[in-house]
């Protein structure tokens, strides 16, 4: 086992993450194989875990019986999908039926449940090899889990899908599932420089995953590639579809060429007081980059209706956290009645917040939501969708925080798809750059998304 | 213990169900309490479940203990709510922290979850005595479970929620939660002789009871009496809402006066077909009661929009099965794959048809849904509701099959609220009148139910 490494330089261009989908070609040749592949993840995982701390159960037999499968089926030259025999990491809030399921909270120690949750469900049926799960926050909303950024251990990796974007970024994995009821997809992936893609909110089924917020909660890949987080997301929504009433992400089975977008909007919203210089001059970099290929790069000044939306934006993390919270309160209410002491001193803080939120403040912040979303759809005409920073700069030093969230939670809020692309540095640290769609228009999103990061990468 | 009763004459006005909220005054004077009451119903129980069956588990001792607590709060004048001491019975898909849930499949023989469901944690925060669990038919959608009628033993008690059905109709507990995806709400408490009521879709939070489909699923109450019905559902939407975006069903703490209805639509759909003499003409009878009591009844004949409703009725059936066998695929589709064993023949010969149906076929038929849902709204503006029968005729005999869905379907299908009234009888078998209203006007179609219910009783 090599030694821990604590700290690591982020170079945009010279990422360690793996990229799936370029080794197809070679499984289907026979240059390399599943089982080849998954057996470098694993010394990659034994050579970073010590230091990184990405997983709670690793399950590497299982993961050797799915890749031999896999396999087969590529020697018979009949791959179950574009994503057979990719190992994945699973966040520890989604049911995993041969794999413990343990939300990092005392209540559930130990808990199996007897199903593969639906999307789990999907990544199977498509050949994907489940190496293990991933840590969370407790219960994806109270206190942070062990893992350290794979870039600087003494940074946070960012949360609540820690585990999987540490996973991912660190090239333990190529990809993995994380959940988003704030920023819990794209901001971690942004820390730790992998690809964090969240669709429009129910696009892919929540079954089997715990529950916070059924209007926010939404599901999403984090991957070495674009191109991968849209195969797994496809497969996903093809296989089990949206949660109901959503049918399902629309789009095709590959992402294939990237589409230039026309206009942008750029948004200077709240988070932007944060931002540090360095971070700052890097986003101006890109910004100035797209511009000069081409792009046009609006703003409030631009527009009363960017200006509006900006107005409405100023509210936005009370609305969410009221809408949030209050959805929340079951199945908290019932862990914070019966099972107290087995919560965090956070959560339980943060649930006795919730208790007091009436059902008049929860009519009140739907109804503002309701104006927010309005005015992004309004946008729809006339715009390809909007860029900023993803976070307000790079992952913060400590663990016990995962970052503020100021930058993700209206993508949330607003239940339309947003992609984080891991294009930039500050301080020798992954900067995610944060480009947002329009709802069910996730294929358009994610093609203008891999225009920019050609644009960026040179590729 | 008594002989156990196979048979006994149905009589409208001499019901052996248990109506709670005629007790709350006792218990604060003192003549009765919650715990007394619990006995007699433990004692009910002892004598009429050998032949009725319709408990999985029973949990005397939970429900003392919860039953002496409602005895301190009432000799102090503080009771915590309508409800409060009220024993009852819970669906066996519907999760309890201290009893198991075990869907009557052998998939979840013996499971235990961590967590009260937000219904049951909303009953018990209400007080509310929870006795047992029920049974349900195989995951409330496959094989039948061994509940009789409690009229008569050779007869099935309707299902899926059969064994709340059974356990209200016979006055073991005055109250019971069932679930409807198709008409195991109404139907099971019709055959039952019991009062029914699924409020509009959503409008009660379905969090940790077991899914099929999400745009169908309703939770809904068993009782002896149409205000326990209403008490018991008020609770549940006060405490913990509806299935979000639902913000909860909409309507007082209690039902208060009755409102007598001033134009009903009878429908004259599929199952009418099936009915046989003596239930057209018991049910005949009643339209000419509430004729003779000055409330208007129009039918097809009556509108066009009336018409053409029933014109689109006539294909619901296959409607509704396409869209919840293709929203069920998870977790069957788990099950089916990982322990089909496990899976009764007609719940295994079910999902061979569910793995064929496509997005096609479910978006057609959503499609269609809209068209069904707009002209029932349609009929809002000028009329109360609907009047039908709540199924073709009384329990049919055999308890392999809980009998047909076509009178029930329609009022799932469109989400709006459905109120079955054993009000009628049929060879001495119980016999339902189903009222059905418009979307989140749940108070108005209960009002007008219990008017209806008390023209006919004469209460």
């Amino acid at each position: 086992m090599d030694a821990p490494v604590a700290k690591l330089e982020y170079d945009p261009h010279a990422s360690p993450m793996l990229r799936f989908h370029e080794t197809v070609a070679d499984f289907l040749d026979g240059k390399d194989s599943p089982r080849a592949y998954l057996e470098r993840c694993l010394e990659t995982i034994a050579a970073r875990e010590p230091t990184i701390a990405a997983w709670v159960h690793l399950a590497p037999e299982v993961a050797r019986a799915a890749a031999d499968a896999a396999d087969e089926r590529y020697k018979q030259g009949r791959p179950l999908s574009l994503i057979d025999g990719c190992p994945m990491a699973v966040k520890d809030i989604i049911e995993t039926a041969d794999m413990p399921t343990q939300m990092n909270s005392a209540i559930y120690e130990g808990w199996q449940s007897v199903r593969d949750a639906a999307a789990v469900y999907a990544l199977r049926e498509s050949g994907a090899v489940i190496v293990g799960k991933t840590v969370t926050t407790e219960f994806a909303t109270g206190a942070s889990g062990p893992t350290m950024n794979p870039f600087d251990a003494e940074r946070t990796p960012g949360g609540s899908s820690s585990g999987t974007a540490a996973a991912v970024g660190s090239g333990m994995v190529p990809a993995g599932l994380g959940t988003q009821t704030a920023g819990s997809v794209v901001r971690p992936a942004a820390y730790c420089g992998a690809f964090g893609f969240k669709p429009t909110h129910a696009a892919l089924n929540m079954g089997g995953i715990h529950p916070i917020s059924n209007t926010h909660d939404a599901l999403g890949t984090i991957a070495g590639s674009l191109d991968d987080c849209w195969h797994i997301a496809y497969q996903i929504a093809r296989r089990v579809g949206g949660t109901s009433p959503h049918p399902g992400m629309v789009g095709p089975e590959t992402l294939g060429e990237s589409i230039k977008p026309l206009r942008l909007v750029r948004l200077y919203t709240d988070g932007w007081a944060e931002v540090e210089g360095p971070t700052r001059e890097a986003f101006e970099g890109l910004i100035g980059d797209l511009q000069a290929k081409g792009v046009e790069i609006v703003d409030r000044e631009d527009g009363p209706d960017i200006a509006e939306l900006e107005r409405l934006l100023e509210g936005v993390d009370p609305i969410a956290r009221t809408i949030t919270q209050y959805e929340r309160r079951w199945p908290f209410n019932d862990y914070y009645e019966r099972q107290r002491d087995k919560l965090s001193p956070v959560l339980r803080a943060s649930m006795e917040k919730t208790m007091k939120i009436t059902q008049a403040q929860y009519d009140e912040a739907v109804a503002r939501r309701a104006r927010i979303r309005h005015q992004v759809g309004a946008l729809g005409v006339g715009t390809d969708g909007f860029i900023t920073l993803t976070a307000a700069g790079p992952a913060p030093l400590g663990l016990e925080s995962t970052g503020n969230r100021s930058f993700q939670i209206a993508w949330t809020l607003t239940g339309t798809p947003s992609i984080t692309l891991p294009l930039l540095s500050a301080d020798g640290l992954p900067l995610g750059v944060q480009v947002m769609g329009f709802a069910d228009e996730d294929e358009r999103l994610a093609r203008n998304a891999k225009w920019i990061a050609e644009a960026v990468l040179g590729e």
